[in-house]
């Protein structure tokens, strides 16, 4: 044991702890959160999260004070699985590693949460997953969520689809959680005819910290992937603050609601499918798609057109955007309106009107459908005026649909289909992603 | 009693419930809310609201048969004000009428909602208002919220200005709710050093259907108006699905959450300054700014630049729209990036990346402030690689503030300073729009 780590010990100090740290010969005191030491467990360095969110390096002198401020929170503990299941009983399934927060660690040289796990790396740190099924693990890059494009995604949905088709139960698929409803979107509307559970997950907080979502999230994403029978898409992350349980929410109603907390995602127009507590017992929340007796071969329809915008229209917006995008050859828009469904369209000024803009597009062959900006709730051209002269415009009204999905849904559509069959596909439900019913209780649960 | 009536009665049908009419002679059956009668009260029509948000006239034939099928909901009804009240002590306040859903009724010859009331309609529908204020009622405009522009922003602040200086308590401003979260925040920034209550309200659904939520909301802003001693702007709006209370919402943190529930409206980031109940108690419910004694007139700031724009980043996103901003003069652009303030940064393939375009914005002084798409948290800088970039290019990270608040704001800013000012003033605390701490339990309230 090191001076720092008996000096810890001593004071009652553990990782995950907030703390302060004075030093009279330096004149210095600091308040954070203790951090894991890395590799080099010899070094004199003790790295603290502060505040502000920078992980700091200190270096340790005999003369420091340390005192306990607050306990950390006790990591999430797995239960004994491994007793349930015999080993040779256990399913087979995948685990294909992206890149993102769950395997990222502070990299305590510039204090920043970047240096990524190796996907053996995060097994290693979370061996109870061995405990639930037997997983093997790929990785196919090492990006944040929000620096993936629609060529991540169909490889992603190829790699889901050689996965099932070598015979796993399921697929777990661990990205960042910035574009996580993006992507759950994609795979949703790519993975059509699928046959097993795919889950994604990821975490708020890297895996080095005590307050890391990361291990509830594996495990309960595992356990989905490896016993239930939902055949679908879907998003498992924390249902609240506390680590109790996840929820698994359907890929094309799933929206990251919250910058930073551990139940950020949250289903939209739509009851999260199931519920996986912290004892992995799986409680089925709603409807879904459940696995056919009779599996044939996944074959992943991955077109997708990147000429596809997603405009938000606002007070005093410019309706030129739509010009902008039309004369670059887009082949699809997205509108995120207002209300249910509005541009502004009988403005008294001059040049803030869009309907000549839309009009223009949709005359020319530009698929442009309506969402809205309020995302809970559905669109509906036929009740006020202004809405009808946009839908007798040409725009698609896309029903419950968050303006994220319309979005995926139209580049998928448009990477597969022509101008004419998106149009007519764009309002029509394919995969869960239009409840014909509005549910009066599915609004900020 | 026309036989229309007659018949309706016998069948104890009322104006609100859910009834089918059936004919065999025309072949026809039809459900639907059972609408008010206009004007022409011995015309031989009848008016449903149909499920798909229509309004159709049907002529009464002797063959029909009706039913009903549901009791409609019992329209608000007012406490008796008055007495607690002597007219000669009620206070003065203002209303300012702008057009919106709350003013609207249905038109039965087109089907829709659209025909607009004259103002001293209003009181007319809702003459209890007259119990709690003396109210001077004034019609500035009569447009849909969505087609409101910041020159129509500026018209309202004059007059609420011009109200209060002319010794009026408080003022409530009736608008449409697409955009009154836009409205509220201008209103907030335009009308700094405030000192009365000015009350933004409106209404969901059109005051002619029994299930409009337009009387309690016109009740409890008139009462916050008059009697509370709240020196802020907001939005006061059904707290809940039912007709008991409304919210009060600080002006620069009100969102309109869901297309079409009647508690709409959602405090971001933030508690409700007030509720108040429909026995019209206000119950305060966090710290707000209170009217000061010394009173001094109010002078609004009512610069507005048009040239600012709101741009959301998503997977795939075309960086250009920057470039073709800048290319267009703006002097200001809001980005609604992913997760803490996301954009795509270091993606591995060409021309995905808006590093570049953010950096030339910059520098060629444009302003440019990042927010969320969670909508709700804060951003933050500093915890990741990808965000100190963005932050070293020049993106001002804008706290908490919704990217709809901080577009006003920025419009705002630029409207009255030079870009070195408005750069300043982005990230700091004016009116309320940024918190310092954010709150936990601020989260889907």
């Amino acid at each position: 044991m090191t001076d720092i780590e008996a000096m810890l010990k001593k004071a009652g100090i553990s990782v995950g702890d907030t703390i302060s740290i004075e030093s009279g010969s330096r004149n210095m005191k600091l308040t954070g959160e203790l951090m894991p030491r890395t590799e080099n467990n010899k070094s004199d360095i003790i790295v603290i999260k502060l505040k502000n969110g920078y992980n700091t390096g200190i270096r340790y002198t005999s003369d420091m004070r340390f005192e306990k401020i607050a306990q950390g929170k006790k990591e999430f503990t797995f239960p004994e699985r491994a007793e349930k299941h015999a080993v040779e009983k256990k399913p087979y399934i995948q685990l294909l590693y992206t890149g993102g927060t769950i395997g990222s660690k502070v990299d305590y040289k510039t204090g920043g949460v970047y240096m990524l796990l190796k996907p053996s790396e995060l097994l290693y740190e979370v061996p109870e997953l061995e405990g639930i099924a037997n997983i093997e693990v790929k990785q196919l890059f090492n990006i944040a969520s929000e620096d993936m494009s629609y060529l991540e995604w169909q490889e992603i949905s190829k790699h889901v689809a050689e996965a099932l088709n070598s015979g796993k139960h399921g697929v777990v698929v661990t990205t960042g959680t910035d574009t996580m409803h993006y992507i759950s979107a994609a795979l949703s509307f790519m993975l059509q005819g699928l046959n097993a559970p795919v889950v994604i997950t990821g975490a708020q907080r890297s895996s080095d910290r005590g307050s890391s979502d990361a291990f509830l999230n594996l495990a309960c994403a595992a356990e989905l992937a490896a016993y239930s029978d939902i055949a679908e898409v879907g998003i498992c992350m924390h249902a609240s603050s506390s680590d109790s349980k996840c929820a698994f929410i359907r890929g094309t109603h799933a929206r990251k609601m919250h910058t930073s907390r551990r139940d950020a995602f949250r289903a939209i127009n739509d009851k999260p499918i199931a519920y996986v507590s912290k004892d992995l017992k799986i409680e089925y929340a709603s409807g879904y798609k459940k696995i056919a007796n009779q599996s044939k071969e996944l074959k992943p329809l991955t077109g997708f057109e990147r000429k596809v915008a997603l405009v938000k229209a606002y007070p005093n917006s410019d309706p030129g955007i739509i010009d902008y995008y039309v004369g670059k050859g887009y082949k699809g828009i997205i509108i995120e309106g207002t209300g249910l469904g509005h541009t502004p369209v009988s403005v008294q000024h001059e040049g803030f009107s869009w309907l000549p803009q839309i009009k223009e597009a949709v005359e020319k062959g530009v698929v442009v459908g309506m969402t809205s900006q309020c995302i809970y709730g559905r669109v509906n051209s036929n009740v006020y005026r202004n809405l009808r002269l946009l839908s007798n415009a040409g725009a698609i009204y896309c029903e419950d649909m968050t303006p994220e999905t319309a979005y995926v849904k139209l580049g998928w559509l448009l990477g597969n289909y022509d101008s004419e069959k998106a149009k007519e596909l764009l309002g029509k439900n394919l995969v869960g992603e239009i409840c014909n019913r509005s549910n009066y209780d599915e609004f900020m649960i």
